[in-house]
């Protein structure tokens, strides 16, 4: 460490305050040893990372607590994406100071969706940065052995299938640059503050991970862009597919903007930040699969259909027209 | 992602390039699932994170590969000390931008160290930053059911034991920034290079995990300094310790820096970086492990004993002297 301080307590003192009351399991030690523990299970172990960055995938001024949901919700929707239940996470923590005003929101929200989806902190490392704060989670999840849901797996004739709704995020965020959509919706605060929600705190669909695992024959979640993660999807699966545009499933919000001409549709499914589910359900699966999404409460669309071949996924508008999508999804480089 | 960039490729090209040749194992899918597996075993799996920031951990202009193995080893370096043996990692890689140059070695270091330990790349997740780069690393490790050693367990009458030799990468990070060891060693090159190396590159003890499974009653790694570092290890046991100074093993140019005044004992008992294994053997173990530790190629020095009481440990001279020490460790924040 380059820059030595003076306060020997700090960095433990912060840990003890903010993070281990939320250590609530017993692998956790209560944050006092070093490693946690997964003790050993006849299940296998779905292990997912993600990290957000100030500026890049949060703004500074986000609430705290929004930023500790995301950090956490952005692994457990890859994690339901491959079938597996929350067991734990372990947490980065890069700060430039010790900002209890910021700590505090932080940890409250932090705790309250490791609660909420059954996902305990088990450990973690907290430095200091310069920079921009970053929250990087490793998060680890549960399947029966040999149960993970793959990219691959997908066969012609699966149909295509989203939970919630897409593009949702990608207004947010664009209302949180003063784009088109927030000038769209200058007057409509409720759409806004959904929208904006959408961005700022993603839905895990946790409670599909049994229905995915039960009945989805590949799967991932949308993190980087409909468009983008379907094509990656296809290709781990050496298929096709051709998606029905008019099918995808919009919030009214979003259903509005694209009717007005606001936004494009094209745009909606290349922006990211969705964390919906993204799968291919077998024709004979297609039944208890959307009854199993009815107990869970969650809404999925089919939007389309796995076919053989090895070229990009296709796009239908209203009229079976292939529909150009200048880019299909967000590229940190 | 609030800048979005116009190369779709770029992230994906990247991983395929530089990580996927590094994604050994069968449970990291060549990096081209969303998450990476562990199977399910009749061990307990061992958790730790550690990230390294550039300005705080390492220098910007470090050898990348040295980055690269310092983000790995110093999580290594606890696995060991709990007595678990490395199964894997994921990454987390904030970077500024996609600089060739710098991440070709990069992750030929990275490889080299993962087949070395024997720990693979199994996933991770590459974010750009405006910031420093951040390397965050999350590492499993397999221990026996029930067998990973805490640092709570020490009892008094119990030896305290270190491996390698303390002081040597403070030393190395003082020379790095120009100090009092740089201007004394300013003639003596290998001297500068050994105790930079051990700065840069830690040399975590995984030969000694089972040794120190067998026969330590607690163990941790030394990371922020011996003193602080035994304080903790002190504090979750709920004894104390009283540690010989003069047993404390010291490196041939430390030794020489100690005795010409250049530097005190004090500051290499509370620099940081060590990344040795401090550990507490039971007298009538001490025998077995100090034979474990000559058949694994690692020096062990007794440097004390575990006492009864909750006092901060004592630290003599060879007078018998209570050492006093104005620093413990290093703390963040």
């Amino acid at each position: 460490m380059i820059d030595r301080q003076s306060n020997p307590s700090g960095e433990d003192g912060l840990i003890a305050r903010y993070f281990r009351p939320l250590a609530t399991d017993p692998g956790a030690f209560n944050l006092v040893d070093d490693a946690a523990l997964l003790k050993s299970s006849d299940e296998d172990l779905v292990v997912k990372t993600d990290a957000i960055v100030e500026g890049v995938h949060f703004f500074k001024d986000d609430p705290p607590d929004t930023i500790a949901r995301k950090a956490l919700r952005v692994n457990l929707s890859d994690l339901a994406a491959k079938g597996a239940t929350p067991a734990g996470f372990v947490l980065t923590l890069a700060l430039r100071n010790a900002d209890h005003a910021w700590l505090a929101p932080f940890a409250r929200g932090l705790g309250e969706d490791a609660d909420r989806f059954g996902c305990p902190l088990l450990g973690g490392d907290t430095v200091s940065t310069p920079g921009p704060l970053m929250i990087s989670v490793a998060a680890f999840g549960r399947v029966p052995a040999g149960k993970m849901v793959h990219r691959s797996g997908a066969k012609p004739g699966d149909r295509v299938v989203v939970t919630g709704t897409i593009g949702d995020a990608g207004l947010g965020l664009d209302i949180l640059k003063g784009g088109a959509a927030a000038a769209a919706l200058v007057n409509k605060i409720e759409a806004r503050e959904m929208l904006v929600g959408r961005y700022r705190v993603p839905q895990p669909r946790s409670a599909m991970a049994q229905a995915v695992r039960d009945h989805a024959s590949a799967s991932m979640d949308v993190s980087d862009g409909l468009a983008g993660d379907l094509a990656k999807l296809c290709a781990a699966s050496s298929v096709a597919a051709v998606i029905d545009v008019p099918s995808i499933p919009l919030s009214g919000p979003a259903a509005s903007l694209v009717a007005s001409g606001v936004v494009g549709i094209e745009a909606l499914v290349s922006g990211g930040d969705d964390y919906e589910i993204l799968c291919a359900i077998p024709e004979n699966q297609f039944d208890a699969f959307a009854k199993a999404a009815g107990m869970a409460g969650v809404a999925v669309s089919p939007i389309g259909t796995i076919i053989a071949g090895t070229s990009a996924p296709k796009f239908l508008d209203a009229q079976g027209r292939v529909m150009p999508l200048p880019r299909l999804s967000y590229s940190h480089f």
